[in-house]
């Protein structure tokens, strides 16, 4: 921050140091590179106006710190304003921003598109801070953040042969279990239930989730006819799935040949890996670990009170994860 | 919405309907041909699997119609799902979505920026409404839409050579004055001032957001020798700031050589526009009308109460808006 902008307003310029550490506290990104540009950004970055103006609002000839509420509220202007830059400099192609090197210039748009959005998430959760709101505000903005974390995590590891199965596991319980767990968890929380029924729905919801993540990976690798979604369409940005992942340690030497392409991979080579990969029974492999995660949410799905709920929570977990009609 | 996959869940079949509805009166946008988009997206989409889910949980035997806190957290979930589905098909380049062309290859990565995050207000939006939380948490949720609209404006108003002065003020209130105003605001808000002084404050601090944007467009045509921001980078982009507007239907048979040529523009044609602008005083009457601005945000602030917030804001004005030291 241009802290010296500040020097000649001692009614806000202490506070503004103290937004400036409360921002940074709350970036929290696990890509390390990306969280260390988020912090140049708001570190060295702007004037600190908004919140200024904020906190200018809040005063009159006080030169006492602004209660915590305030100070949040101040870094939650800030961290709005910082993401619509981000977001701006993918339209504009802009090489720079604040004298420095720009998100989208220096990780690309994809990135900054989801650098913004987590910015976003750091927006909401300073608000439900500051106001004090339902507990489920900040859930929310943590499990937005969660999704976003996921998708930077499945974005870097791409065309990279190396990745763990761990990192795939994280991956989806980010981009997609979380959302399936924070419906379920809020069905139950705000409908009375009690503490052991929602972490018992938010545990549910995470194991459907990641059935489901791992069921339309498997769905890559069938014929697709009738399917909305290319197939290989995964492969051919260099996002790994599942059955690929069960097989690629083991046939490497096979499958890198065609994987070594990265973009410039034809459909002949995706067919071809798709092929091995059936071969080798990473279709099979995904499958038995898809049915684990399926048997668990039924398993818990059973300890929940005999009700109509239930029996039709089962029919649909059945229905959607067994693909049977 | 795929409403036949719920024909055998009488739990949730009639309350899945009203979350669509719920869900489709909240997508404001003013671009329509983007909103018709988001609806259909809404509409023709998927199962809504993750608000069914969040309902199952919230219900045991009755086929009585959930809650409205309830019905609006499943909107939201789905909301947040649709916008997240978005972003993602702007990292993978996904031809279609759902069966339907994706926003991203319908309008192009830079509106389904935008249109990803217009829906993560309307997430924030909801989850305001459903929380019965402090009304600035809805004021918070619209002022960010105010601020993605405004940058759709902008951007759907590039090498538009007919676009009105009011177009201009429409966007810059919305992609920078919004957030201004919101900052002066919340201070006065959550400072305990009384009505009239919250009022006040908004307008202060939209005025000061008007010409800080108008200042910023002027300095395009400076000389920027000290500027992190490529001088013309607006131009380039097609972005008609007003210093270019003010000149530009007088002038029109002049400049538009140059402009017709859009993204093909060289350096020297940029340069040729800027001296263009200048001679015909695009730059002086550019200041004259911010100084306006400028000149209400002071009126205003001379209405506060005496303190040393108000010669502090004062100063602060004179010094950001008269770029005085």
């Amino acid at each position: 921050m241009k802290l010296n902008f500040w020097q000649q307003y001692p009614l806000v310029k202490d506070d503004l140091q103290i937004v400036n550490q409360l921002i940074a506290k709350k970036i929290e990104v696990n890509d390390p590179k990306l969280k260390s540009a988020l912090l140049q950004m708001a570190n060295n970055g702007g004037k600190y106006l908004r919140p200024a103006l904020l906190l200018l609002f809040s005063k009159e000839n006080s030169t006492t710190i602004a209660d915590e509420r305030l100070l949040k509220l101040a870094a939650s202007i800030e961290v709005l304003h910082t993401a619509t830059l981000i977001h701006d400099d993918i339209i504009d192609d802009s090489p720079k921003r604040r004298g420095q090197v720009s998100i989208q210039s220096a990780f690309g748009k994809d990135v900054a598109v989801y650098a913004g959005d987590l910015l976003f998430t750091v927006f909401f959760d300073l608000i439900a801070d500051a106001l004090y709101a339902s507990p489920y505000l900040k859930v929310n903005a943590q499990m937005m953040r969660q999704i976003l974390n996921g998708e930077i995590g499945q974005m870097n590891a791409r065309f990279d042969t190396e990745q763990s199965f761990l990192t795939y596991l994280r991956n989806i319980n980010g981009k997609t279990a979380a959302i399936f767990s924070l419906a379920c968890q809020e069905g139950a929380y705000f409908s009375e239930a009690d503490r052991r029924q929602v972490a018992l729905a938010k545990r549910i919801g995470q194991n459907i989730g990641l059935s489901f993540q791992m069921l339309d990976d498997i769905l890559d690798y069938s014929d697709g006819k009738n399917l909305n979604k290319p197939v290989m369409e995964d492969l051919a940005t260099g996002v790994y799935s599942l059955p690929l992942l069960m097989v690629l340690q083991e046939h490497k030497a096979e499958l890198m040949p065609y994987l070594a392409k990265k973009e410039q991979m034809t459909a002949a080579d995706m067919e071809a890996v798709k092929q091995l990969v059936l071969k080798y029974g990473g279709v099979t492999k995904a499958k038995a670990l898809a049915e684990k995660f399926i048997q668990k949410a039924l398993d818990q799905t059973s300890q929940l009170p005999a009700s109509q709920k239930r029996d039709l929570l089962e029919k649909l977990i059945k229905r959607l994860l067994k693909k049977t009609n």
